[in-house]
């Protein structure tokens, strides 16, 4: 039942053929997806990006596979996005899933952990050391198959309207931020708010929140919020890279032939590499504008790091206490973040260090 | 008269039906190709990347386009792929472009440049602000297309059988090291030496060398070099990232139906991102190995590297009076990595510090 739901076979030129009846069996017909977003499409990056998948997909079926790209809001609130996947009400959709790791703590490992794994460790983790199959069991109980599909890196820290300078400063900050940094912080004495990206920024004019962390200089930019808050804290340390996420109806998705599978895996997968691509080209420019606006980069307190990272692994403990799925999951994530640090440490880290500190070629 | 040579169309159980003409002359025939590499089939990861993209492209066209891929040897030497290619002897090619920049110095552009972009920050540039584009205009000069298709990362700084301590060290060193590093290297008394894989360790064993750099743990410890020579020195700052490309003859190119030539796309980027997945997750355990075998990491001292550093700058220099593309291309990447470094250190690095510095989650 749900699949006709799902699949619109439009009479194609071919099977319109009277012969031939082999390549007609062998011929897919036309599919048409509808995917949902959890982005406005001011946020060109996380939304734009999704356009590109789709046209990627069109492109790889000779248009055979049309799949439309919708905003937050135009079909289901963005904070709907698994939900609405997940009940069928649409195919696909797009998201970042620490919104929703109040339903299962174990999707935190898709996005990201605080304090936990950059871009690369994740992609290797993910990819070539089981990490997507163990994340994917997880959202199989939900009737969901999940594509890694896009990245940010390192987010920024946050807009502030004072400095934070001791651990103290964090008791009573009413500070937009959601997923694990959130509960984390709340051990901290930080009160947590999680408000809409158009919200933000009245909410933080008029005294409702103290500050707001939302993604890096290309996004934040855009909200304005350096207007009204001076101090630009890094890092985000809440995510050691946040990775985006395409979630499919495990049902819709049985019903697609292996080609079109294919074609919505590798597309997936080019995303996940030309978000972050494009990140890097955007922060730079965006973060000498907002330098250049008078924006003030602050770097967390060493004390305040601390205090975080100790608050993080009691959360991690806590969590693995409570849940299972998220237990079994961290055991094997740790394991493999410290033999990759170790191994960055020695050669990746060595470089860096040294290109950064060294006067420009 | 090339295309004939170029493509082989297979009478498909399609084109053989007797109606239907206007779905004849959609469906694109059966192409096969023949990718030559560098590499010998023991570098798993260098050499097992193409056997995946060939797959990948075969599942995207419904095995219509079908890809052979070749070690090292079998076609051409691995160091002649890059003209094999221009010839049309096969229509693609894969390898490190750094190896023939004896050719085309501005060649150095696609694999990377010493103390250059890391491989993010080589994405970024790539696919994100301009830089394929102007890497591609070089390599149309030969009538090649290219497609960055996997990297490295920063790759180790080799075996060496004494330790290196101050800059004098260098001096009259038989170093195993080809590309740019080895031209910079010669400013500073080494004496640069290019070896296949297969020589190395004899050569090493029999003193002809006094070090050998390779690639990383996961390729190095396959060479067994450890056992000759005990010290292992981080980083490989002669490529910030060492980034794989497949050049493609452009004459057979365009005879590719836009699907096909949308699925080599894809796929090699896919493998963009996978290669280096894969020695992130490889690496780490081939270290920890290589450490429990008595290997001793060591790090180049500062002055060394400083030396390296100043003799960069001035082979770029030397480059950039001697070659126009080199020039052109070198104003708009040393731009772009100033600028991407003072972004990287503001999020990532910060994090990536404290991360590494911090006792394990």
């Amino acid at each position: 039942m749900k699949r006709r739901k799902f699949i619109t076979v439009a009479a194609t030129g071919l099977a319109a053929g009277s012969l031939a009846a082999p390549a007609v069996a062998q011929a897919p017909g036309a599919v048409r997806w509808r995917l949902t977003t959890s982005w406005p499409k001011s946020l060109d990056t996380m939304y734009g990006s999704n356009e590109a998948f789709a046209k990627r997909v069109s492109d790889l079926t000779d248009g055979k596979f049309e799949i439309r790209i919708f905003a937050a809001g135009e079909i289901v609130p963005g904070l709907q996005v698994l939900d609405a996947v997940q009940n069928g009400t649409v195919e696909a959709g797009n998201t970042l899933t620490s919104f929703f790791i109040g339903k299962r703590p174990a999707y935190s490992f898709d996005a990201g952990l605080a304090f936990g794994m950059n871009s690369r460790q994740q992609n290797a983790w993910m990819y070539a050391a089981g990490g997507l199959e163990m994340v994917r069991e997880v959202f199989k109980k939900d009737n969901l198959l999940l594509f890694p599909a896009g990245n940010v890196g390192v987010q920024m820290g946050g807009f502030y309207r004072k400095e934070i300078k001791t651990v103290e400063d964090l008791k009573g900050l009413k500070f937009r931020i959601g997923g694990i940094g959130g509960t984390i912080l709340q051990k901290l004495g930080v009160i947590p708010q999680q408000i809409a990206p158009g919200d933000i920024y009245p909410a933080l004019e008029r005294g409702t929140i103290d500050a707001a962390e939302f993604v890096g200089p290309h996004d934040d930019e855009k909200l304005g919020l350096h207007k009204i808050a001076k101090f630009y804290y890094t890092p985000g340390w809440w995510e050691g890279s946040a990775q985006d996420s395409t979630l499919v109806n495990l049902t819709a998705w049985e019903t697609l032939p292996p080609q079109f599978k294919s074609a919505f895996e590798v597309a997936a997968l080019e995303q996940n590499l030309m978000m972050i691509a494009r990140y890097d080209a955007l922060n730079p420019i965006a973060l000498k504008r907002l330098i250049a606006q008078g924006v003030q980069v602050k770097q967390f307190p060493r004390a305040v790091m601390d205090a975080c990272y100790k608050a993080t692994q009691e959360t991690y403990d806590e969590l693995s206490a409570q849940d299972e799925d998220f237990r079994r999951i961290y055991t094997a994530w740790r394991q493999f973040l410290a033999e990759s640090n170790q191994w960055f440490r020695v050669a990746e880290f060595v470089l860096d260090s040294y290109r950064f500190a060294a006067k420009p070629l």
